[in-house]
Parts: structure tokens; sequence; C-alpha cells
């Protein structure tokens, strides 16, 4: 019978889960080959905006395959806030059965999506991490600094956003996370003052240049997962020593490294896979001065690792109840 | 609050419902363009072979979009039996929030399938059906006979299948339909006495060859869905004065129609959509004496139109309880 999770307890199963690690091992396992993800599935929405995305596939041999629907649609295209919603449907390999179903409203690809850029912070940011610069004071602007907290050593944070209203909730909600927050209007200060960045905002136009950012930067783009997004001028993956891509056929499709391509500032040949460079120290940051970016689109695989692990803890819990 | 129905509440709902007209409207709205229907996402299996086929879409303009999930995993290899499952899920367009999970097992997928079936056979089928051949004694070889009597005067019908034991099966099933059925485990028998052919199979090797086929006979195809599955040697739709596409951009990639022109035996500019053939009279069948062709691969136009039709029914059902 088809078990249906409600958010609630999908929360409840998250604390008992680390999913940095769970985020991790699933990079490597897809660029290992040893996870089948079929084209992104899109549809994009005129009124109100929106977009939808189905990622989906599954582990060879396991015993499941996972579909995943992420939604994101403006509540007020001049707010600029973005409304998430979605599930994720885990089905029996062997016989096509939705085993369950998880209500999540979003918040699993919320998470799944911070726990990579923890992943890519891991690797990539330079050893000493001055000052954290977050761009977009939407939920993932929140959700990132939460899981930077376990990869990164460094309490001092700015954040930009288009409205001071936003960042002054962004300011009341992360009160509570140990972090001293300071809040800018004006972009270019988070990369004059961040030697890691995150950018986390639906934007369809560069909000950072390459002439403003430093030596020793390392930026983690989450915000584009479409074709149309576009955060990082292409020139700055042009300039970067490291180019990293969570999926590199998928960031040829959508996200900075496709718009980079695109406008001819970044040759497909160079660009790395977050599992090699998991995998690999020497696909990792080599100095403190190299300007290094990965671009996040979000790859199936992590709504494959995450999903499994709530519905094992959910399993769990319905077991100690009994 | 997402509604989530059993398949019995389905069930319920369906017997309110007629569905053919709902699928005839929606191929006339999806020839007419009002219709978004991305791509069809695809997830082959290999132990237990298997697939999965993700279709989704939405009427602009309209309140929801639609996701439908369909699985077909072989049971056992030999038997060739194919075990169907799957659900559908309606969405709100301005927000993404899933409103409505049907938990239909599949069976509104092979619902809507018959529903096409027996539009194809409306417009395209000769004045008098002497007789009604089908190939496949599964499941959509049993729904797809029970539509035709919707729109087809003819109780003659033969059964093409590949054990006696499942032709044995579906003549219990189907005894109090109304039918005079015969079974045959020659499939040139159905070409050679039928003038109304559906073929129903998940077979990969055509099951019937040009020569067979006599003038006069329209043939409907629905169990190719995959770029694989094949069930019309290529030359078939060679011969055939008419070849009509449930999606001319779908069968371009999937179906018999893929095959056809893949095999140099058909020039896509000649296909017609099947919601042309609807709306005009001068695309259906204009001579007794012709033979006709529809692919139908499956579109998500009909699990919109059935899963928003049924979400409707119970939405009334429960203002009836109330």
């Amino acid at each position: 019978m088809t078990q249906i999770y409600s958010l609630n307890r999908i929360k409840a199963a998250l604390r008992t889960i680390d999913p940095v690690p769970l985020i991790e091992q699933g990079f490597v396992d897809y660029t290992k080959g040893r996870v089948v993800v079929p084209p992104v599935g899109e549809m994009i929405f005129e009124d109100p905006p929106g977009d939808v995305h189905i990622k989906y596939g599954y582990i060879k041999g396991d015993a499941v395959y996972v579909i995943k629907i992420a939604s994101g649609f403006y509540q007020d295209a001049k707010s600029g806030l973005v409304q998430s919603n979605g599930l994720m449907l885990v089905f029996s390999q062997k016989t096509g059965e939705p085993e369950s179903i998880l209500l999540d409203e979003g918040l699993l690809t919320n998470i799944r999506t911070a726990a990579a850029g923890a992943v890519a912070a891991k690797y990539l940011a330079p050893g000493k991490v001055n000052r954290i610069g977050i761009l977009g004071a939407g939920t993932q602007g929140r959700v990132q600094l939460q899981y930077l907290k376990h990869v990164v050593d460094c309490d001092d944070v700015i954040v930009w956003g288009i409205h001071q209203k936003e960042l002054d909730a962004y300011l009341q909600d992360m009160a509570s996370f140990g972090f001293r927050i300071e809040t800018t209007l004006d972009a270019s200060e988070v990369a004059a003052t961040c030697n890691l960045i995150v950018t986390a905002t639906p934007s369809t136009e560069p909000l950072l240049k390459a002439g403003q950012i430093r030596q020793g930067t390392h930026i983690t783009a989450v915000g584009s997962d479409t074709p149309e997004k576009n955060e990082l001028h292409p020139e700055i993956l042009q300039k970067a020593d490291l180019v990293v891509a969570d999926s590199v056929s998928q960031c040829l499709l959508r996200g900075e490294i496709h718009q980079a391509i695109r406008a001819g500032c970044l040759d497909r040949e160079t660009i790395v896979e977050l599992g090699s460079v998991i995998e690999d120290a020497q696909n990792q940051r080599t100095s403190e001065s190299q300007i290094t970016v990965a671009d996040l689109t979000g790859v199936a695989v992590q709504d494959i690792q995450i999903s499994k692990a709530v519905c094992e803890a959910l399993r769990s819990a319905a077991r100690r109840r009994v």
C-alpha cells in the first residue's frame, strides 16, 4: 500500500538525518555512472510566472526509482518572491508500485540543494573563509547559510537582497544560527568583502561581473536551474581557474555553465564534475589564490538520496511505535 | 490540502463519466495548440524489464497542470505478462500546490488509451465493420474492445494472443460484454477476416505484414509507446492511404510512425494529426476501400482530460455527502 507522508512527519524524520554525506555520496555515484538520470522535465508558465521541474532516475540495481516535482511560482511579480512547492514519489523498481509519497511542499528540494552547496564549499572554498556572502534573501538563501555551518568555520556574513524588507526578515529568521549578519542592497559589496559567495536567486540578469571577483574566491551558484536564469556574468566562468558542474550533461543545457558556453566564454572540455572533485584532490582547489565556481542545477540523484533516507527514517519511526 | 483518492473512489467516480467525448475534445484542443505538452519523460529498466513514462502538461489558461506516471513491468519475461501501475497528479497552475493525487494504479491510463482507440475508430473505421480484430489479450486488449462498443456496431470479434491460456482468460473476462469472440494464435487470421483491427501488445517485432492487410481495413496501433516497440511492419504504413498520429511531434520519436519513417517507408509530411481528423471530414476516410492507420502513443492531454473529469466527479460526490 502506498504510504503518504505529511510535511510534519517529514520534518520529524529529517531531525535524524544528516543530508550532507548522503548528497556527497550521491554525486560520487552519479559521476561514476551508477545512476540513471534522464533529462529534466520542465514546464514554464507565464501567468502567473513560474516553472516546474520534474527530476527523476534511479541507482542501478536499487529497489526503487524516484520522481521529484518541484515548482516555483511568483506570488507577485514586483516583489520577486517565489513560492516553492513540490513532492517526491518513491516507486518499486520491480513492480512500478508507488511505495511512498512525500508531501514535503518543496522542503526536501530546499535541503538537498543546500546540502549540495555545503559539499561544494567543503571541497572548493579556500582553506580560510573570511566572510560568507549570500546573494538572495529567500528560502534558499537561508538554508544555504545554515548548511555552510556544517563545513565552513566562519560566522561573518553579508547578505544581498532587492528590498530592505526581505533583508530585515532574513536577519530576524537567521538570528538564532550564530552568525554575525550584515545586509546590503549592493551586490558588489558582497564580491568586495567575501571569499565564499553563494548565489541563490531566480535572476535572469547577472548579479556579479568578472571585474568584481577577487582572487581566492569560491562561488557556488544554485539559483539558475533553467536555460534562461543567469546569476553570474559569463566572464566570471572564463576568469575562474576551476569550473565545476553538479552534472556536466545537465549544465550544458541549463544554468551558469550553459550561459557561459553560449557566450563563448567557456570550453566544455575544461568543466569538472562535482563527483570527480570529491573523489580526487587533483580536481580540487590547488591554491588559496584560485577562483573557483560550482554551478549547481540540481540533479535527480540528490532527490533519490534524500527521499530514500527520509523514507527509511519514517519506517524506522513506525517500527519504534509498534 | 492535498486530496488523496484511492482506486475504489476513482472507480466510483468513473461510473459517472463518459471519457470518449472528453478525450475527443482533448485531441482537438491539442491539435489547435491550446495545450502545452513537453516531451515524454522515460525510464527503461532491464532487470526486471520494464518502462516508466511521465506525461505532463497543461491547457493554456486552465487552473491546473497534470503530471501522470505510468509503468509497465514484466512479471515474468517468458509469460509476456506486463504489470501496469501508475498515478496522476493534479497541481494548481497558480501556486504549484498538489491539489489531488489519483492513486489509480494505471486504470485511468488504460481508460484514456481505450477512449482514444474509440475516437480513432469513430472517425477512421469503415462505415460497416464486419469483424473486429484485437491483437493482444492483456488489459488493453480488453479495454479497447469495451470502448469500441460505444462507437462501432459489430459484435463479431477475433482475438489473437501468444498463449491459449491468456486467450481463455480473455474469453471468460469478456463474456458479459455481448460480443461473439473467437480466439487465435495466428495473427494473419485476424488480418484475413477483420476490417477493424486494434493492436495492443508490447511487441518489439511486427505482428502484421503489409501483404496481409486487405483493402478497407482500419488499424489502430496502441501498443507501441517507446522508440523500440513495434507492432506493424513499416510497409503497412507505406501501403496505407491515410496515416494518423495522436501527436505528430511525439510519433516522430516513438511508436509505429517513428519506425516507418526510420525504415524510409513514410514521409512525415503526409501524417495527419487526430485532432485534424476529428475537426475536418476531408481528413477522414473518404472511401470504404481505403486502408487507414492510427498510431496512438498516448498524449498528456488525455491524462489532463481524464484526471480533471475524475477530480470534478470526486468533488461533486463529496459535496453530495455533506
